[in-house]
């Protein structure tokens, strides 16, 4: 079996949010798919160690931000990768509250569910929610995942189903916290000290040369 | 609620096979994702309607080929516009059988899974299954539902859980099996007699005037 098919498949970007006792929190999700058109369903997958799972569980009710190709990348690392548990995610983006839950405003559209069923497996949950709201924000192209690793260049999440180990370019500066290849023309080194991460905005004593 | 916010979700364009008692058949989706990596998952939505979705119950096994931005667009239309009860899909494409299950060849990948569990909905049954064999074919970009809706020009199945009526433009010559908005720049009324959609390969004779 080559793991490599595996990329072929097509995803978006999106926040996944919901509230944990009052308080806004999520992930970034590639795996969302609308299921049903009427009444519409929607589906996302979830890995039963992030926080987000915990809290949908409890809240029963999930939004789906759909960031588009314009969508500021460190929104992808703020969700990305930290947990909920840490840290109030939501404190570091502009966001909304429509249809009762939290939206990233920075977004194409957003999509509000209760959760009517799950499907269990060993790693993951999917949810399957039926949509109670949804709108578009901003008519801007949505983001693929393929476009967010070849232009944003950004890296995967090892929590995502679609992570695969990734082999780093030897000689390379590279993000320790989200996995940012660094390949701007200034060599890293002459980069101010201010310069931060701009996937997951860690700062430049987060980067290590591989 | 807005549907257009649907809209905004990224999808690939798939085509699902299966065995109907050793005749090969399958159907065009959209609706594919990873959800477990190790051991891989794949889940696929398919309406109850479509024939191969009686198939995979009985058979049990599924594979997806993954199409690319090059792979000729009258696999859509021959997968996506007519039902395997009516017609031996697979005699009109180039195939291989890999892992045991129909293949396109003209493809980026494809993955073959035998079905571990269901998610039911009044429409669409989610399969989720177990990867048991999976290969790239051809090293081209996988064809994006946008890319298929904007670049092809393709248009959507009522079956698909995506499918939202769609406003043909007045004046303009409509295949009337699989949508195809005709919009070259002979007149349609000039082109060949044996001009066929170069979605679904039906005849001019398919064509109205909207």
């Amino acid at each position: 079996m080559n793991n490599s098919a595996f990329r072929a498949l097509s995803y978006g970007v999106y926040v996944l949010s919901t509230w944990d006792n009052g308080r806004p929190t999520g992930c970034t999700v590639n795996s969302v798919m609308q299921i049903t058109s009427s009444p519409a369903t929607i589906a996302v997958s979830v890995n039963k160690n992030n926080y987000t799972h915990k809290c949908i569980e409890r809240s029963k009710r999930f939004a789906v931000s759909v960031l588009h190709e314009q969508s500021a990348p460190d929104i992808i690392g703020t969700f990305g990768f930290s947990s909920g548990r840490d840290t109030n995610k939501f404190d570091k983006v502009d966001y909304s509250v429509k249809g009762m839950m939290p939206i990233v405003d920075n977004a194409a559209a957003y999509i509000v569910c209760e959760v009517e069923k799950t499907l269990e497996t060993d790693t993951h949950t999917v949810f399957l929610g039926k949509v109670t709201d949804a709108d578009v924000l901003e008519n801007k192209p949505p983001m693929t995942y393929a476009y967010y690793h070849n232009v944003v260049k950004g890296k995967t999440a090892k929590n995502a189903p679609t992570y695969i180990e990734e082999k780093q370019e030897k000689g390379k500066w590279v993000c320790s916290v989200c996995g940012y290849v660094y390949d701007g023309e200034t060599p890293f080194e002459d980069l101010p000290e201010d310069f931060r991460c701009p996937v997951c905005k860690q700062p430049k004593s987060a980067f290590v040369k591989k």
